[in-house]
């Protein structure tokens, strides 16, 4: 089974029987699997035409069930947290997604930017500031050099707002830069095909309830 | 007597008779102080070359004291920080800084994007994230809807950060988006001018000792 992941910055595939997974960037993206059935989901409004010239891609986003989400809820957020009862779940692509859920009930979420694009920003306002985040940093001590001055503003706030809203709840992180998160937790589960997992899950749901071929 | 702080984006000029304030981007400015005495500091290596060429500007930088500040500590940070033995000051403008001085000795300090630039990062992501940040956002539960989720993303994270390092300490907000953070914190005092404020009394301090004049 083929699943898409269309996100705002690249199409992900993952093939389940292979678990090999594709990503291409949303330029340089060509219709290769055009004769192939590809379960989608798409947060990228800029790609929507596109699909729907395509009859064999199938959105799986009305088959997605979480009554307590909101109405502009990004659908792979959506997915990810409903395949949960009760954790956090934080998916660190393009942006950086913190969800949670609780006894089944979605609780709210907040959207910090992306690591590339913290780190744009800092070289956007200053040439002096024009580093790579690092991920070695300290937490314990306030820094006392320009990169770690902007590391530990991209990345120290929103690590301890992530430890706070999890508390005991268990802590999954995804997404290209989720893997180089994890050590800032005590307690975190990296899940690279998360979403996948979840999409594989719904399909199979509905495929034995005869509502999705 | 007339001092200038030259940003990242701005040149901003005090008048400390007048206690006026004159804000000129930098892509607007035009040498109209050339022949009046300033006092300035600049972060800005893209002027530099400028500055050189105007005889009666006086950097006062060499006169800032801060033994326990490092290297490449933006010359703003240090003037603010400097002016206190013990205090959190965050200056919010382009970027986002957060110094902590204890007993007289520096214990370092982070960056954070600006609010105009995060608001520009998230809608550079998607446009289904462009928003203005929501400055009215309750604290105590987790966004519904994408205009919060983006300003807590925003807000929030850094805003603790500054609680923890604050502590019991004064904490001392200052720059164009200081105001707007005044309120998420029980005990901070916002002064607009704090910057004036340290240079004066720095430039006073050596004319008095001769050193300047």
């Amino acid at each position: 089974m083929l699943l898409c992941d269309i996100g705002n910055s690249s199409f992900d595939f993952y093939d389940t029987e292979s678990q090999t997974h594709t990503k291409v960037s949303i330029e340089a993206y060509r219709p290769i699997h055009q004769s192939a059935t590809v379960y989608y989901i798409n947060v990228n409004p800029n790609v929507e035409t596109f699909l729907n010239d395509l009859p064999q891609w199938i959105n799986i986003a009305p088959y997605i069930r979480l009554e307590t989400a909101y109405e502009t809820l990004g659908i792979d957020r959506k997915a990810a947290i409903a395949h949960f009862s009760d954790a956090v779940v934080v998916d660190a692509g393009s942006a950086i997604t913190v969800d949670k859920i609780q006894k089944g009930i979605y609780q709210g979420g907040f959207i910090f930017p992306g690591f590339a694009k913290m780190e744009a920003s800092y070289r956007e306002i200053s040439s002096r500031l024009d580093y790579l985040l690092n991920f070695e940093l300290s937490f314990d001590t306030m820094p006392k050099n320009s990169q770690d001055a902007i590391s530990y503003g991209a990345l120290i706030p929103l690590v301890r707002e992530i430890e706070r809203q999890a508390g005991d709840l268990p802590l999954i992180l995804t997404g290209g830069d989720g893997k180089a998160l994890v050590r800032f937790f005590d307690h975190a589960d990296y899940r690279p095909h998360l979403l996948f997992d979840a999409m594989h899950a719904i399909i199979k749901r509905e495929q034995e309830k005869g509502t999705l071929c």
